[in-house]
């Protein structure tokens, strides 16, 4: 782009989509995302239809929704009811009321009614994540007549691949046919002689995303058709949909475990208040439940101050506990995502968390006593005459915080689940707040045991 | 199960499988999932030979290496042969020298050709996840031949939606054509008359998996064609076995994120003495790293026996450092992950967390004062006559350290791209041991120069 055209005012609908021409869909949205965002809604309402709703589809274009609010409504309808419903809903649902209450009445009343109804489900569940754009025939048609159906409707359904036999009567679903299988079937044979023997897998519109990915994964399908109670059909949810849900999700996982609440846009695009904004909270929160440590510290400033050796493995010991935790946690929450373990499996992860921390904990102690043992005989530093019980003190405070930071970070997702929260809300940061506060008292009371009456 | 069948050394054929027949393939693979290995692989040997190939294919099965290791040698190259190459290959991978060479060898010539070709990949690259069973005509043929020769080779392909058209003499890739299309042409049209117009979009065989990922969720594919540098189709990778793929990788990476080594099974089924060792290393050597922590200390021995009073405050302020570097290490992994951001892009990254660092920082400082001074002015905690500037001291080393927590945070995932290791492996807890000990030096060397000359 050179420097007359980024002082020219207003551009032609052939100059602004000229560059595009020679571009595939991916290229396309590249080049749109580099715009600022007036000169990339223009280009959008230059191009043809058909195109502009290749590019508003692709889940790589940013800033659809503003794109979408900056066009002329008859236009933004236009385009809304072009597009897959699922996605035109996402879209929907990235405008403010006030632009939804102004777009929703110009859609044509198909369109309307089906981007309400996936509007109507709570984010990250099968309802939302569908598409209505699937391929139902009847039971009582043949293959020819389904292969002609598919023809005629191929370029308006998001998969034709995944057929879904209906009672002629009731339009319940009775059976899924493959387009492997219909293809090998005889035209005149009916469309029941090759569907799958096996009852379709289907799924409920309020089920989370990555039960759904399971399923899906499980059962090696392209699509899962989503039902209500009484086996109607609502929608599919594809299997690029639910790629797209997982890529989003293991993003959002991720973030959450290093204590940042998820951002939803690329990270050099995020204004830097907004960041700001979304690592402040957690990052206060943490640092108010931390500041219980120097509550704990302060009551503990007698000893502190007749024994100032016990402070210098205060770091040591405390961050052992926060790492165990950690890791606990980090294998807990991916059991549960995967369904691995249930909730009720609790107490079985704490028999093995109990052992395992004490073990991890003995190792670390083990090390302790060496590097103190090691520095005082070789001359490195002096801990004092009780430094034997010194080094007994830092390493049976280690096999303590460690097993605790092993149980109560593999506790904290069971928690969160049981809680009705996301097991992977459980961050590494809160784990080593909660491990922390903890590890200074089992730290001074054994100190209090072992060194009472000598150093304390 | 009851006990009677648990006592019986020896089942016949029919019994073992009896209990399979009304299950499909997904609860078949659960239940074998909950046998004890021997009785899972006699089940499996008196399987008919399709149902035993449809259940070892499936990602469920656990042990799939060990239940083949166990079967007939002549059995388990008959399965082997039977199944997807891709997914055989991934159970060669998992037996050990001596049992793959006793079994390669009776493998039919071509499985065998395919299962060393991809076995010579490295894994997590489209060579070791792709398939080379796929449909692949010569553009000479028509819509008709395509179709007939689709229904004859269907059971032996992993998809038939995305057909590849090949140069008749060079077999070169030229074009893609999807199924949907191809049903929408007539019998006699020319195979490319229904072909995509853009080139077809391939990858080479070293592309990284979550590249691969990216491009097939970029182009909204369900396979995408893997190539030499001459345009050959080596094979396909599907977005089922990258669906697999991703879901594994996320794991992988909460895993490491948490500071554990990856682990290939389910928590409950990892032995207590190799869960010990997937935790211990990496606990141990966080510990040696942060065993500096002491070794600081020591060095400010003299200024913490005069002022006891800075030691309450080293939890809170090493904890703040560690979990701002947490949240920038996580925003990072995952930009770097989804190729939001390139190597080169460190600079701008530092730029960002710069001043993001010092207000975050100046944010959690002004918290620390504010409870400073409440404690003080409020009569719970008496912080000596100098408290003004114990206050500011600490509220100053917050500034710092966060400030350095979220630079070397962020700038982490860049530097071990840079070395060649998956930006994936920077840990929370190994940020944290990062921070903690130059958090430290920040704080005492702070405290020197706020407080020199009246508290120390």
């Amino acid at each position: 782009m050179n420097q007359k055209q980024l002082l020219r005012p207003v551009a032609d609908a052939a100059t602004l989509s000229a560059p595009l021409a020679d571009f595939n869909t991916a290229d396309a949205v590249e080049y749109l995302n580099t715009l600022a965002l007036p000169q990339a809604a223009d280009t959008l309402a230059a191009l043809p239809l058909p195109r502009a709703v290749k590019l508003l589809e692709a889940p790589e274009l940013q800033r659809a929704g503003d794109l979408v609010a900056a066009l002329a409504p008859a236009r933004a309808a236009a385009l809304l009811g072009l597009m897959a419903d699922d996605r035109a809903t996402d879209i929907v649902h990235e405008l403010d009321t006030a632009e939804r209450a102004r777009l929703i009445p110009l859609l044509a009343p198909e369109a309307r009614q089906s981007i309400q109804l996936l509007l109507s489900y709570p984010p990250h569940t099968a309802g939302a994540l569908m598409t209505t754009e699937f391929v139902g025939v009847p039971a009582d048609w043949t293959v020819a007549q389904t292969l002609q159906h598919i023809r005629e409707v191929e370029r308006t359904r998001e998969t034709v691949y995944a057929i879904y036999v209906l009672d002629p009567q009731t339009r319940q679903l009775q059976q899924v046919v493959t387009m492997r299988r219909l293809i090998t079937g005889a035209a005149e044979d009916s469309i029941l002689d090759v569907a799958q023997i096996n009852p379709p897998v289907t799924v409920g519109p309020q089920l989370d995303q990555e039960e759904v990915a399971q399923l899906i994964r499980r059962h090696d399908l392209l699509a899962i058709p989503v039902v209500d109670e009484q086996q109607h059909m609502l929608g599919i949810v594809t299997v690029d949909d639910i790629l797209d849900a997982l890529i989003d999700e293991s993003t959002e996982d991720v973030h959450k475990f290093g204590g940042v609440e998820a951002l939803d846009k690329p990270y050099m695009q995020i204004g830097f208040f907004e960041m700001l904004r979304k690592r402040a909270g957690w990052l206060s929160v943490l640092f108010l439940g931390e500041m219980l440590t120097a509550s704990a510290m302060q009551h503990y400033e007698d000893e502190l101050a007749r024994a100032v050796v016990l402070t210098l493995f205060i770091p040591l010991i405390m961050s052992s506990g926060g790492n165990s935790g950690s890791q606990a946690t980090s294998l807990l929450i991916r059991s549960l995502a995967l369904r691995e373990l249930r909730l009720r499996d609790w107490w079985r992860v704490a028999l093995r968390e109990l052992p395992t921390g004490m073990v991890l904990g003995g190792i670390l102690g083990l090390l302790a006593i060496v590097r103190i043992t090691v520095w005082q005989l070789g001359g490195l530093h002096d801990y004092g005459e009780h430094w034997v019980l010194l080094a007994l003190t830092i390493g049976a405070a280690l096999i303590g915080i460690v097993t605790f930071g092993s149980l109560s970070g593999s506790m904290l997702p069971f928690i969160l689940k049981r809680l009705g929260f996301d097991p992977a809300s459980a961050s590494a940061p809160f784990v080593a707040t909660l491990v922390d506060v903890t590890g200074l008292v089992i730290y001074f009371s054994i100190a209090a045991l072992i060194l009472g009456g000598t150093l304390l």
